[in-house]
């Protein structure tokens, strides 16, 4: 059985009575400035910069941007996928609600679900590939959830999710993103950013946000409804993975994607309901995609320079209004002239050290991985005949 | 010619004067709590934890603990340092002033100094070390320092240290940790510590900081004089680099200290002015030392479960609180069974992406490096031979 066939339309007034809902089980999380990216965002980028992209040899954009970070890493089990599963699960009847409930994710959705099942008193079932990281795998056990092993293509883990449902009469399924109660609870992030920047004596004229399944930012687009503040997706490029900005070119949803970008949070193509809302152009104005690189260069600026832990996924958006030479001009031009501000969605900051370690090698550690050992004094010592 | 003749003495009202003097330069840095490190800090250590220590086979303490964390890694330049600097060039006339500062150090109060020279229009002479970080060079010199190299030894330090003073007569040497004027505007963080814990509707039962040169923790025992809140102070063991527990011992402060504990910022040993205080019982109740491998377990969590990003020197105060018997027996003793609320200072965040990395680096990166190259089938195929 699917989360309530009874769900609420895709409106403003919705994301506001989700938030009603979920508030005492959410934290309002922080919104940050940073007086350093601030100035980066509104410096021009460098010949130098401009010379491995597409646009080398043009001339740079110079936008003022104003930046705002709504901290979504300091969410409960540290993402934003605690709002739509508490909504979803919020949102079903006691009877609904008493036999439990079922999904599948890798990550950040299957500890929200796990969270919001434990909340409510009620079962857990969930499937997550075998290959997942352990740490999230024991973290979501530890929330009391029944862990269900599967293969990582989506043919093994609907055999596995047709099993489970066959087990557990009764129980809901609740996707990890493509269904109006996940969206609508993730939304809610974006109603406390407005409200919170105008308590700073700002108005935000315009998000960005990442885009995976895209349940977050199909909700945020649907919170900002009617206020003005223009919402923006941003992607990972690497194999593939900005779906969303190649489907709107070509004006129909990518069904599949298969990338290992490290953004792996946004590795999975956008889904059928929140395709209806991101294609639409009077709720999302523009897709765009950043190279890993850039993932890099933007996780590296907040960990050092905003001291705040990101997971790769989350610094996307960020990444998209330093380096996006498109998303840069398009700034300088509607705003004309004048200062906009930016608010950026931190999406999560389930990372680890090791993971940090892997990403920033530095390049003697990773060419040594990859060529051979080299020697103290710099010469190379033996081939890795196994690479 | 060193930081002016006449010096406030070191009592808590100087500490709020230079509070007074110095607070429109610096930040209020946050005051964070943690449920998980709070959780963690209340659980006792598994038989496990204890078998590698001088503990082993010995019934772990039961402390119910509170934590609170003063993050001054969210300082400006990214560590406390920036309040000592503000107070020592602000205590100086206009006359003393006007000739420039000069001073020595490899990082942090470097950038500090360099910061406060700037703010007050007044030139910043700054030996360091050739081998220093070449992001913190960057950093001094981008403050619009004038930038010295030194040999690495007190002695080389030193001859540079008098041919720029006589270069540059009339300019006043600011010491980096010992002199009382740095002591008081390190202090300062006390201050707001304690009242910022009072806004959360609780009260400190104690302080515990990092003790390197010694600047900060006579700074906060100075400035809690009469409060009733306990001070420790908290070194690593690493090569002898807790002089200031050892010395506690001895009955006398220890000069020399030959160190490369990860704990980079407490190196140093304690200065003569900082050690009057810090042996002083009625001051700084005890000092407490930890493992190179506890402090990493410390900054894994302060990272991955609080998302806050530190330097391993912050993360020594944590460690004790979590790891060190001796000190979880004192709190389970002295607070009667009772619930302490206990303050940690993280002193700063000036770290890199690439040195977490290092820090981290998987077990099998590590032995790469070590040892020699080990293929994907996981069969070692060559010896570095250059190791």
């Amino acid at each position: 059985m699917t989360a309530s066939k009874e769900t609420l339309p895709l409106t403003r007034e919705s994301v506001q009575s989700a938030h009603e809902l979920i508030r005492k089980h959410v934290h309002l999380t922080p919104v940050l400035t940073s007086t350093t990216l601030t100035r980066f965002a509104s410096t021009p980028q460098t010949a130098e910069d401009l010379e491995d992209t597409e646009w080398n040899r043009q001339e740079p954009a110079n936008p003022k941007i104003n930046l705002f970070f709504k901290c979504e890493n300091y969410q409960r089990i540290g993402a934003f996928k605690a709002r739509g599963a508490f909504h979803a699960i919020g949102r079903l009847t006691d009877e609904e609600r008493s036999k439990g409930v079922i999904t599948h994710s890798s990550g950040n959705h299957a500890q929200a679900t796990a969270l919001a099942a434990k909340t409510y008193g009620i079962p857990a079932h969930i499937i997550m590939p075998k290959i997942s990281t352990p740490s999230k795998i024991a973290g979501t056990r530890s929330l009391g959830a029944k862990i269900y092993f599967s293969g990582s293509t989506s043919t093994e883990r609907e055999a596995v999710l047709a099993d489970v449902e066959a087990e557990n009469p009764g129980a809901i399924t609740i996707p990890p993103y493509d269904h109006p109660h996940i969206i609508l609870g993730q939304g809610t992030s974006a109603l406390e950013f407005e409200t919170q920047v105008e308590e700073l004596g700002s108005e935000l004229d315009a998000v960005i946000a990442p885009l995976g399944g895209g349940g977050l930012l199909a909700g945020i687009a649907t919170a900002l409804i009617g206020t003005g503040i223009r919402v923006f997706g941003s992607e990972p490029r690497f194999e593939g993975a900005n779906d969303g900005e190649r489907g709107l070119k070509e004006g129909k949803r990518i069904e599949n994607v298969s990338t290992l970008t490290i953004a792996d949070g946004l590795r999975t193509p956008v889904g059928v309901i929140n395709w209806t809302v991101i294609s639409d152009k009077d709720k999302v104005k523009g897709v765009y995609s950043v190279t890993e690189e850039q993932i890099k260069k933007a996780m590296k600026l907040v960990l050092e320079r905003m001291k705040v832990v990101v997971e790769p996924s989350a610094c996307v958006p960020l990444a998209v209004v330093l380096y996006n030479e498109d998303f840069r001009r398009l700034v300088e031009k509607e705003s004309g002239g004048r200062e906009w501000n930016i608010g950026v969605v931190f999406s999560g900051g389930n990372t680890t050290v090791e993971a940090i370690g892997k990403l920033f090698e530095a390049p003697q550690q990773k060419s040594e991985r990859a060529e051979g050992v080299v020697g103290a004094d710099g010469k190379k010592i033996a081939e890795n005949v196994a690479g």
